[in-house]
């Protein structure tokens, strides 16, 4: 099909809307935040109305789109197109988001993880490109992951695969919100970081990110983290050293368990760069097996905030789309 | 193609080898011991003789063979041909052995891992007949694992995807022979049972495990501690409680990465039964992510010993055999 996808990617932040043409070129996009306090009613009314204002700025009908690609950050029931439930989005419990939209603008409508469609477009378009067998983990408030097994996206039996991020690296670890205890994410994302900051400092510690905030520390994040660690901060280059050694245990874990030829590390907190990268890759290097980590590169994403809504509209190709 | 299988199931303990019919009828099979510290060389000279024997018991020349299937308990490099090492087969570093034994025969020979093939095998002729997405741990004195993708084997991009057993769970765990540290293997696999009966006994615990190896509490092993639950001693009981704890926190892990219908226990220690998989069932539903919590079924295998060669034969089948 030749017909551009109008793709969407949705976290608990922001909103990405794009139309996409065939040659996986944005021909429109458009930002706004999510405000996902408002809840589910007032997010979806709100995503119409970014859908109908893209439509018209290429004065297009929803009748000449292909295919509407929505990418949520949430649970799902992909066949049923549920968004089951989602620890971004308050009050979203198995919303029929996908036949919603669907209905609405009469357009084959599909509904896929953010996490997933990023590894996609990753595995399509960026850092992935000429593998088989792609890991991608999303490290940002969260860690998102998707997973590419021979050159198709994976999504599990129900569409609730790749949630990388809740895997136990830590039997004794902290309580995390999804239920289970000790996850990569409450270890590894952005928001372990800050927490771990803000504690040491509260502890006593001393650090310029104190200055940073204006003495705040509440309002230390990830961001701050990494601009303290560049400027020779000590504790800030130790809190990422130790977020950066349980990524690199969660790597072990995806080196062991799927023999990847490529991990693509995307999401606000790669930013970090080497800086996360290498003490993780030194991690793999050193526990994982050899023959997998001789194999396996452990490589920034390329795509930046487009993965999300290019992977939407390789996922809707992918799928079929009129 | 009809022609008869050569398969075998080698680990670190015993080899089982059989001809099985292209409707997976198991038509002969021999089993013998691999006495793995003699080293590579008189293994592979065991294995020759065993299959010669096997032919010859079906007046069978290698000629009438459609392919000779190796599943091996090591890592590999299944393009290359190599068992590149394994813990339980001292002395093996990157042995050509999938040329040695096709070239011996003049027959297409492939190699597998021997939880891949056993996983292969439930799925096809066992416990996961009937489902698209599979994943199977083999809970004996290590913990091997296998993964089923859209119906078929995955075995990573060079053949050494599926290590479940060395997933770390506890990152202050105790360090396993594989360079990991705090894998799901020394946690709950049967060696970790014993490990953990004998230092509690050590410890002054009371326990009927005593008395069932004579005084010799370095003889234990998990199939005493079965027993010993069984028969109602606490302790014994409480050793399968903790790792069947530990299995299922490794149980999450695959549930929230793969979101499979079916997740499959094999090996000797799975004989245990409800004693192990149901507080590991408990586990998954107390700490994985609800949708893909409510879809799996966490089984028993059914194959028993046969599973390693069945798939084996599987995996030939499937990768195109005379």
């Amino acid at each position: 099909m030749k017909a551009p996808v109008l793709a969407v990617d949705m976290g608990g932040t922001k909103i990405l809307a794009a139309i996409i043409s065939d040659k996986y070129q944005v021909l429109a996009r458009e930002y706004q935040p999510t405000l996902a306090s408002e809840g589910p009613q007032a997010v979806i009314r709100r995503l119409l109305a970014a859908f109908d204002r893209l439509l018209s700025s290429q004065k297009m009908g929803p009748s000449e789109l292909g295919a509407i690609s929505l990418a949520i950050a949430g649970g799902m029931d992909t066949e049923k197109g549920l968004v089951t439930s989602s620890p971004n989005l308050p009050g979203w419990h198995d919303v029929p988001l996908r036949d919603m939209v669907g209905e609405h603008y009469g357009v084959p409508t599909l509904l896929v993880n953010d996490s997933s469609a990023a590894a996609l477009g990753e595995y399509r378009l960026g850092a992935g490109k000429g593998t088989r067998n792609m890991v991608m983990l999303t490290v940002g408030t969260g860690i998102g992951g998707g997973i590419i097994i021979e050159g198709k996206l994976y999504t599990g039996s129900s569409g609730s695969a790749g949630e990388i991020g809740h895997m136990a690296i830590d039997v004794s670890g902290p309580k995390c919100k999804c239920g289970n205890i000790g996850c990569l994410e409450m270890l590894a994302s952005g928001t372990a970081m800050a927490r771990e900051a803000i504690r040491r400092i509260r502890d006593g510690q001393q650090s310029i990110l104190i200055a940073l905030v204006g003495g705040n520390i509440e309002n230390i994040t990830a961001r701050e983290v990494g601009t303290a660690a560049r400027n020779g901060d000590a504790l800030a280059a130790d809190v990422i050293l130790e977020a950066a050694t349980y990524l690199g245990i969660g790597l072990v874990n995806m080196v062991n368990i799927f023999n990847p030829e490529v991990i693509v590390i995307g999401g606000s907190v790669a930013k970090l760069g080497d800086l996360l990268l290498e003490p993780a890759r030194q991690v793999v290097k050193e526990r994982a097996f050899r023959i997998s980590a001789n194999l396996v590169r452990i490589v920034p994403a390329q795509l930046g905030d487009d993965a999300g809504v290019l992977g939407a509209a390789v996922f809707a190709r992918q799928r079929g789309t009129k």
